[in-house]
């Protein structure tokens, strides 16, 4: 499995791959997350890496297990913060000092099922970060760590440790590790045929004759 | 009626007129539709022309027609493809490969009511897109085209085939076809007015003048 | 009282400082509220000023008060305009005629709790506006101003006339004004240590050191 192989392919094609390959409901989309930086909703950053999983609850919630260790302590070189939060609430789950100490531990991102502020010191490290929206409120007013490296959910979603992610300008995926040969051998089949039928689509022949010719539709 | 003519005014301007000649509710607006390409919530662009609508169903209705030929070979040149899509799906209804066929007929722009994929793609085209959201999910997985160049519903707007199109940073409107010259002729008059309105604010005059005096208020 | 002291701080540095003083249940937050102008959710613009408040009401509404004066000729030099505006409508409830009679009267900027139309107006004449989303739709076919200068609410938060309003990128916050002060103080202790902070997660340290050295946590 080389990572450096599946960063050359963009979400839209992976979740292709992913829906050919039965992955359902959504192909391993988890929707409705934008990149908020290193830029807003442009730009062609685009990271891959290992989901380490983070579970918030609501700071009242007293009967769910608390981690020994800070999260972004133990957030491992080479992944992808992945993080579930409570849906009710306005606050972040993630910020400048928390990027800082994730960088410094060599994460490549996160993907926050939440919000996010301090956006412009993100902004200034150049990290990566994903999230539903934004806030001005701190994490620890209002929701803990739970759990860290559990499988999570965001949104139809389950994400696993070690499962791939894979984020850029269109979305989020996760892809099930043990599925990501096949998913590159699926991306390199089919991502050469859309450039086909990119280029005749682009010389002005017809998506019925094109996709017949290269697709076999 | 000149296309031409009606590209000078903005979606707002265009907006004012069809709620002053009586069109409800509001005013040929539809709701919550964002500029993402050529570029994201800013820039000039505006794109004007005669509605090409395409109805989206849910793949597993078996009971709506299906239609003969590929929406995007359909798209008449010089129009703007108007795509309605069930709201409760995840899934882009339009991705780069319809852009490139969509720009190679001639067409305008997008109006997607729903979501769009492959970002990028768009943007380097420089095609000119408006939807709801995005996402990474393909639209052959989840829904499926029905009918093309019928009346189909957008939030609480009707768009007829070839009913005009107004798309700008501030939203997009639909024009019944036989409204045109009358939006012209009132634009004409009220941006006049409007501009004289804004030079007289801009050196200080209260609003309560200025509205006086050229409004008529 | 400085508001150029207050000016130095972040709204998420506010909000801190709010909690830490108690102010429930959002540390004076108003979520859901994005930069529009100068630039669409990027860029350091920051603005700090009292309320000026304006409460907007259904057009049809006939038993609310009307108010004698245009609000935007009664808006205070240095102040910023605060619209609330009822959740149900899909028109804007501030143009680029109201930037330019609010800049021309010396106020701050904006913040709309609704929407906004006319966006490259605003950014030409570089008029901080705020607002959850936007629109073609005028005003004054929907909705009217009732109230000028009282206690209006904004999703949970209230906002007082003379409350000082700060908005940045991150989002928007209201202080009540007998509580600028101490947020002054509040703010200068914690940010210090938090520049600590950041500096020794930068430089690889953990949180739960970091926090525990600089925080006593």
């Amino acid at each position: 499995m080389s990572l450096e192989q599946l960063k050359q392919f963009s979400t839209c094609e992976i979740a292709d791959a992913l829906l050919k390959l039965g992955q359902r409901p959504w192909g391993g989309y988890i929707p409705d997350i934008e990149m908020w930086s290193p830029t807003y909703c442009e730009g062609d950053t685009r990271i891959v890496g290992p989901a380490f999983t983070v579970k918030m609850v609501h700071k009242e919630d007293k009967t769910s297990p608390t981690p020994t260790e800070h999260f972004a302590d133990a957030a491992e070189s080479g992944s992808i913060i992945v993080i579930s939060a409570p849906s009710d609430v306005k606050n972040a789950v993630w910020g400048g000092l928390m990027s800082a100490r994730a960088k410094a531990k060599g994460a490549r991102g996160v993907v926050i099922d939440g919000r996010v502020r301090d956006l412009n010191e993100h902004r200034q490290m150049l990290f990566p970060v994903f999230a539903k929206s934004h806030s001005t409120l701190p994490q620890n007013a209002f929701v803990r760590p739970s759990e860290i490296q559990v499988p999570i959910t965001l949104s139809a979603a389950t994400v696993n440790p070690g499962d791939i992610i894979v984020a850029d300008l269109d979305g989020v995926i996760c892809i099930p590790k043990d599925m990501v040969e096949q998913v590159i051998i699926n991306c390199e089949k089919y991502v050469a045929i859309d450039d086909q039928c990119m280029k005749a689509l682009q010389a002005g022949h017809s998506v019925k004759e094109t996709f017949a010719k290269y697709r076999g539709q």
